[in-house]
């Protein structure tokens, strides 16, 4: 009867985050005064909209209540706005707004999917859907982009190698975080129709589609004819009005039964944040200008990150269509250790260097945190650019600089 | 393989939240113009601390970045010195911040129990904990307390019928949402035993201490000597500074294996909501004036609710020791039905009555979604305490009329 005190074995299973794997090592490289240029999070430099802070600043409450379960009618109503501009038809009761873009991810997996349920998901893909998946009790399946390819969508034949009477639903992120790639329509359709035939929940992660920097159109899963019921979109305000601290995201479905069981989890956790929504608000309706600010920023972000990184002998990325990351290939024998050792052991120093700092180095994510495949990814960083250029140029560098030394060890 | 379309077995489990059932008949009777006395439902009406909301005003942020997954140090520390006032002895390092109380209930479940282990809580208990048991796969094992004994804590006898090899915590809440009851140190002692003799985990949700009535000690898991890892400490500043809104919980243990994964289920989820951080660690010092008339209000609220309950024939409840809430026993054949038909059906209409109203009712939360035994709780009704005494008064009359009128029906 008396077991020990146990760890749940999903806890056990959890992944640790691979893009904060390596903050101890940047507090110490801080703590010694060295600079470091993050490339690593997807932690936008960019001033959250002048109007959204001016509605902080204004909320003149009493008692900062409980908001609804499903969000506030305002800011659902707002966004209903917000994608018809892309030509995406909803109403209010679509809409389920959640404690950032991860509840929405959690909570489509805990309405949908019974443990040992299986997902597909192109990889490289953002971590945390390994981590999410595992606190649902389901099982990520995957079908490997690759960098030589420009990390387009694999063939038809490799899902359906996957299929069986457990795969339960296909889950995109698009434009891609961490590839940058934005999915064709005829790529689209594959997904739809692979949707379609074997009767599959679409989870479709489509946070970044204010960043598409080719004239590519935009198809989003709620575009697609014939899965109405099968697509829950997944989305959030952090990225696109630099607010990622205020949690604010959102499930989006036209499938009643699914929204039905999503708002008993909303209603187990109460409310998502009020002051979040408050600021989403705001940030939705007479931004257009500074939309379009940020976007002219991230096409020559962009720009300077991609030219820069493939002038680095033996460095190769494909140009990413959106999303401000992109995942790079380096001439180094396994990026955890080089990526680790730019933290702890490489520090540049010349005459540019800040004063005060005892010199600089770059903080990357390794990419082998984005495959599931132990092999794949080692020699591939992913490098968000959520920096200006100013900076984005001297850690293309100082990541020049650092490969060099680094390859030079004995 | 082309299975239909399922929503999870979890998602079809997942009780719907019993203070939000009657929630549509509400919204119907105040379009019909009816006044509604919300004595369902946790929110208290009472202002955010002044200085909380100055703190939100005073933002000078340009962006509203993530925070760190285990929320800001500063709050953490000043929730130290807090937790010091109780004797309770912390490091910032035993904090997590969450979003919610909800979330680090639901880290808590995730962290330590697998699919099917068991949870021992003394009901009638916070109907969440059943949900968000639902979502971890755990199962609630309930031991039940009775409105004739004040809703003290059962026998031990009773705990340890209960307890097999899948029996891996006890849950308190501590003073008690929903029945008011404070465990007193003898009580404690007994859990204390139990959790060491059979090494479970001890999850205490103390999110009320702050409303504690009478001369009696708080007794704090984290007071109960020799059982350090074993407890898990649930909170929140939702209810003692009136901001649920923000969603500001924290998850606190001294055993580093189940933070270490905690920590990992916050990661994926990134960050606990910024604005409301800072807005807690403003509400945490220099805020003891405002504690203190928000206690001194309580307790003639207590008084007045209690009294005025125990007066309506037939209608009985104990003196809650704590929180703000009690549960009350009324003489209709199911609350269920009296809850809703006193929305749906009733409204009181006198010289009193404000102008412009059709009428007026009560809501109230009916007893028996606080209990698993469905066939408990069916003549109880839980009562908060969060309206100003002239409208409990007010209350109190028109629901010793409702009853009346529901007796009197054909």
């Amino acid at each position: 009867m008396n077991t020990p005190l146990q760890i749940s074995q999903r806890g056990l299973e959890m992944p640790a985050s691979p893009i904060r794997k390596l903050a101890p090592l940047a507090a110490e490289a801080e703590d010694r005064g060295v600079k470091i240029y993050r490339l690593n999070i997807g932690q936008p430099d960019l001033p959250t909209p002048k109007k959204a802070l001016e509605a902080l600043k204004h909320i003149d409450r009493e008692t900062l209540e409980y908001s609804p379960s499903q969000g506030y009618k305002s800011l659902r109503q707002a966004l209903v706005s917000y994608y018809e501009r892309y030509q995406i038809k909803l109403s209010p009761d679509d809409i389920i707004v959640t404690s950032g873009g991860s509840e929405a991810v959690l909570f489509a997996f805990m309405s949908c999917l019974n443990p040992g349920d299986e997902i597909i998901v192109p990889e490289p893909a953002y971590a945390n859907y390994m981590a999410l998946a595992v606190s649902a009790g389901a099982v990520i399946r995957t079908v490997t982009t690759t960098i030589d390819e420009g990390f387009c969508l694999p063939k038809v034949e490799k899902f359906e190698e996957l299929i069986n009477e457990r795969t339960k639903a296909i889950l995109i992120c698009n434009p891609n975080n961490p590839t940058g790639y934005l999915y064709t329509q005829k790529e689209m359709n594959r997904i739809r129709d692979l949707v379609k035939k074997h009767n599959l929940y679409l989870f479709s992660d489509e946070v970044y589609r204010e960043f598409i920097y080719t004239g590519s159109p935009y198809i989003s899963a709620m575009h697609l004819e014939g899965i109405e019921q099968n697509v829950v979109l997944i989305d959030s305000v952090s990225k696109r009005y630099s607010e990622c601290g205020i949690r604010i995201g959102a499930l989006i479905t036209k499938n009643a039964e699914v929204r039905k069981t999503v708002m008993k989890f909303c209603q187990a956790r109460l409310s998502p944040p009020l002051i979040g929504q408050i600021v989403a608000e705001a940030s939705i309706e007479g931004t257009e200008e500074y939309s379009r600010d940020v976007y002219e920023e991230y096409v020559e972000r962009r720009k300077c990150l991609i030219d820069g990184v493939n002038r680095i002998p033996g460095c190769y990325t494909p140009i990413p269509m959106g999303a401000f990351y992109t995942v790079a290939k380096l001439p180094v024998d396994d990026t955890e250790k080089f990526c680790a050792w730019c933290l702890q052991e490489f520090c540049w120093k010349d005459e540019h260097t800040p004063q005060g700092c005892e010199g600089e180095t770059v903080m990357m994510a390794p990419a082998a945190g984005f495959y599931t495949d132990p092999e794949l990814g080692k020699d591939q960083v992913r490098l968000a650019y959520v920096l200006c250029k100013k900076d984005l140029r001297r850690a293309i560098f100082i990541l020049s600089k650092a490969i060099e030394a680094y390859n030079a060890r004995q």
